[in-house]
């Protein structure tokens, strides 16, 4: 019997100029946006269309915790690679584990929490099988 | 007889770390930010509290059409003043005309112009009195 | 004898859950970096790689004035498409013209002007061959 | 003998409009400019003007590390309060804690780690004095 391997998706990445700062690197807030994309493409990936699913469900998935941490600085133009995959996925919430390399140069480290609420309410929902068969592959059978 | 005088505010914005680039100027979207809270402090000093007003009417005023003009570079932590006024409303559409400047430099000139949409279905209508009240100021009795 | 085909270029973009705002629609500053992506990745292709070229030649080409017609919202999610190509290259200034669309729907045009000026002093420069033959396609001999 | 107070400061920031994303609340991203504005403007009540110093002495304070928890979601117009400490603060790193409060209600809670690195080459510095001593504030004698 082998282990289940998790799904985990490499999202490229290239850095904007308007990304940067007066430091000449990329400033720590744009790399918020570069994780929420490669969030987006590891679910599409793994069979959910978030929009689609949000639309239809009238929940969504907020960040309600998140921490980075930053190795070595991006640089305009680079072409970063945001590898993907979920450390921790409950009823209660899912957490996204990010690791973003330029080349072989680890660059950031990241963890993003995310619950489920209803989008008119604000009320916290449970994490419906659909997000969880989405975070864990089609081998957990949720 | 008087002309009638039309509002004009002043709104001041610090610039910040992350609104630089590379270049060590502010970037040229930055800007965008800084006229639309000049828009939304304006309104509110005319009697329009924009957010109250767009939940409640359940329309919105995008923006349909802009320019900017970048005379000279702001930097960061440059305290800016945003001076605003209405160029033309009618109930087809609204124009906001900016001036940008920080101390005596004129950094930046910008038009905007807003139409009113329904927030769901997106169809065009006409720009309420209330709105209209607050662009041009009390005098006109609209 | 046929008319020189001036470049072209297709920049696709996927669209951010944070590009939106709270009317549901892209909000009107995330276009302009579509743009500047849609534009590093013209010069990318017409031989200039801006950042190289940038660093080494201590000149930039900055923004001077844009302007914006939003014709049909963006979506979340959204695939767009940014045609981009130049309507006027001269030694003062460059004007790139933009087209997005979603599918067959044309959302917004725009116009892009930029200046060469010095990275240190702020100093307007010639804009230089190099740039130039970029804008124009290798066809003109710059 | 009283124990020595550190400074706190508090910094009020209105919501833009764009701040926020079609979940109609202000975007997990956007708390990263608020809580620069407000470390900006903590250093700056503290003796410390950081864009005046970071050109003279050509040394900066990039984020290494950063940690957010969202409590309560904020809103478009919203007037938000930073209140902003340091937590911790050495030769190696600085650490600023943030609470984010929008009347009585607590939104967020962060923690961001800066440490000094050479502008022109990324390289690690000791914290500097005047640095440390807007930090702990005048009473530790730094």
């Amino acid at each position: 019997m082998t282990a289940v391997e998790r799904p985990r998706t490499i999202h490229r990445v290239r850095v904007g100029y308007g990304d940067t700062d007066q430091a000449r690197v990329v400033h720590h807030a744009s790399y918020l946006r570069y994780l929420e994309q490669a969030r987006v493409e590891f679910l599409r990936d793994n069979g959910l269309e978030y929009g689609t699913w949000e639309k239809k469900e009238k929940v969504g998935l907020p960040v309600v915790e998140l921490s980075v941490r930053y190795r070595a600085p991006a640089r305009f133009d680079d072409l970063l690679e945001i590898e993907t995959w979920v450390g921790k996925a409950t009823r209660a919430s899912i957490t996204f584990v990010y690791r973003v390399r330029c080349g072989i140069r680890v660059l950031a480290d990241a963890t993003v929490r995310l619950a489920c609420v209803g989008l008119e309410d604000g009320v916290l929902h449970r994490v419906p099988d659909e997000v969880l068969r989405a975070c864990w592959g089609p081998a957990h059978g949720v």
